[in-house]
């Protein structure tokens, strides 16, 4: 029986992470395809599940080297956000790419067979999955499932960025995790889009690596004059909406505040308590740190820090322009869409200390991919 | 000349509250009216631009019985906050009630004359001043200008509450200093209109003070099972939007969290380790609480906090709307929208140690109104 990697939170406040031996996935209705999993990314958007909050620098490895299995640590913390998912067994994988097998009755289901494509919607991590072709994304002739096995969840976030600052009447964009590969694309999508975009970064060499590629605006968090430097980039670009991945500090409100900055330089203002009548908005679309957001409020009433996730942003934004955004992705899914990944594994080298380690780091610029089957 | 209340900081790092002497106010359009003010309230939201944050604490008076001055000191913080406003000497006061006596050639400024009308617009603690008829409400035969004098700021924001609920799609509310006058008014509304409202208080006679006026749930953050109880009311309701005036501290978030534990009460729920997808929303429309807001994300990703002012509001509502709320305040002055002051004091009066320190403590259940003139 085919596997499938499954993430379970314990009574006895353990992560188990194993592999096991699943049926064979059926196609349930005539808009549905089987896909042969081929290969399978590691997003931090992953993590969570994936983790569900565990101390992983506790972790240990037990099981065969076919099944290995890891345990670690679950603080009281972690168990009560994990209440609901106490004793299942979670299927993980937000994304992949493989290739149809077999297909539903649909003309659009049957038109699939034997294409390898992208695919999105949970429980990626296995040899085969079953979705509906809503969920497929075709890949161009000639692609590798490496090039195609991160369609969605990066080069729809990122899209989904532009489009939101579009649809919210901004005019130009801040991003918290610029060196990212989220960011890296985000940046090529805003170049070739005549898009203004202040990256955020937090060390010199990503500074240099984003420069590198074109970024017109960077600023390093790492350095003294970070505030005064953000301020100059904001102004210069007129951004009054921020993307940021981090989540918990000062950050979200830092921005909000050199914002308003940057507005009151602006000729012609007139003093008001209230601030600026200009609204500005942070969106956190993760939690790289998960203390507390603080936000200091020096920036006047016209503002905003809220969760942001990009399928229900999708969802809101309509199937027409989503269906764009797709093909988007596919026209250029070796350039601005590219992905890069530092570290290729199999499912079962998923579960060892040493990977699973590494990805719950989350460091900046690595990125790995799981080989499920040749592609 | 008539007399006018001003605010000054100055470039030495103290605030100076005076009366000046201005020309009499002239109609310069067709559409202006002139109003002898009569009564004028010190609400909360007049205290920012009065006192500038400076530390009342150790304010001192000084010049005559009919010419006092206020001075106090201001922090460096304070001094940072106002650089805009550093030696211009700033009218105060948003809104209050008097009687026309000119007018504009227009028909609509000509048919005010001789009435008593309720205005907001800033510079109301004067003796006398011009504004546009836009910015007036006629009063009903027979009211006094203490029953006008607070038709703006106060049933405007409760109704904009109201409204807000309506236009972005929540069925109920929570409203975080429900024993304030404020409160009190939005408490009438939700149950005359029939909207589920959890009033939250911060002392048991707050509490009692509400349910005494038939509010149905209330919510008091001083007792140790204020975060089940919350839970509790908000379930009852339904409540995904809650108006928070205090802001500094941990409340917003904690009324987010309550609300995503009463959504996760209800049938159905299937676990995501993103939450509901039900946005939860918490506007700050105040900041009695000036210490930095600390959200501890626990309740998924379909969430805001962020800043809300009534009049930018009311301008997104559009003119035809509003109109219908002002009408509403209007017939409704003596019972849903009155005002309950515990103190009346001259122009004069306002700057004295005993009047300004009382203000500066906004106290909930305590209002004063500024009597200018008799009516």
């Amino acid at each position: 029986m085919p596997l499938q990697l499954r993430s379970l939170v314990r009574p006895d406040a353990t992560l188990e992470l194993s592999l096991v031996e699943v049926p064979m996935p059926t196609i349930t209705a005539s808009d549905e395809v089987l896909v042969h999993m081929e290969a399978s990314p590691l997003n931090p958007s992953d993590m969570g599940l994936l983790l569900a909050g565990a101390d992983m620098t506790r972790a240990s490895q037990s099981g065969s080297v076919e099944r290995p299995v890891i345990t670690a640590p679950l603080s009281a913390g972690a168990m009560a956000a994990g209440t609901a998912r106490v004793g299942t067994a979670m299927p993980v994988g937000n994304e992949g790419a493989g290739t149809v097998i077999a297909a539903g009755d649909a003309a659009e289901a049957q038109a699939l067979l034997g294409k390898r494509v992208a695919l999105y919607g949970g429980a990626m991590y296995a040899e085969y999955r079953a979705v509906s072709v809503k969920q497929c994304l075709p890949l161009p002739a000639g692609a590798t499932a490496t090039q195609g096995a991160s369609s969605f969840i990066n080069p729809l976030t990122a899209l989904g960025m532009v489009e939101t600052m579009r649809t919210e009447g901004h005019r130009a964009l801040v991003h918290t995790v610029g060196a990212s590969n989220l960011g890296q694309m985000l940046n090529r999508i805003c170049l070739k889009d005549g898009v203004p975009l202040v990256n955020i970064v937090r060390k010199p060499e990503h500074a240099t690596l984003l420069r590198e590629q074109g970024a017109l605006q960077v600023v390093d968090s790492s350095v003294p004059d970070f505030t005064a430097n953000l301020v100059d980039a904001i102004a210069a670009t007129g951004a009054t909406l921020a993307f940021d991945a981090i989540g918990g500090g000062r950050l979200a409100g830092q921005i909000l505040a050199a914002m308003e900055a940057a507005l009151l330089r602006q000729p012609g203002h007139v003093y008001s308590r209230y601030g600026t009548d200009i609204h500005k908005q942070v969106y956190l679309y993760g939690g790289l740190n998960p203390a507390p957001v603080e936000i200091e409020r020096s920036f006047g009433m016209a503002w905003g820090v809220g969760g942001w996730l990009v399928f229900p942003f999708l969802q809101r934004l309509g199937p027409q322009r989503t269906q764009q955004l797709q093909q988007r992705v596919s026209d250029e899914l070796t350039s601005t869409f590219a992905s890069h990944y530092t570290k290729e594994i199999s499912l079962q080298q998923v579960l060892t200390l040493e990977a699973i380690k590494s990805c719950s780091r989350m460091a900046t610029g690595e990125k790995t991919l799981i080989r499920i089957a040749p592609g």
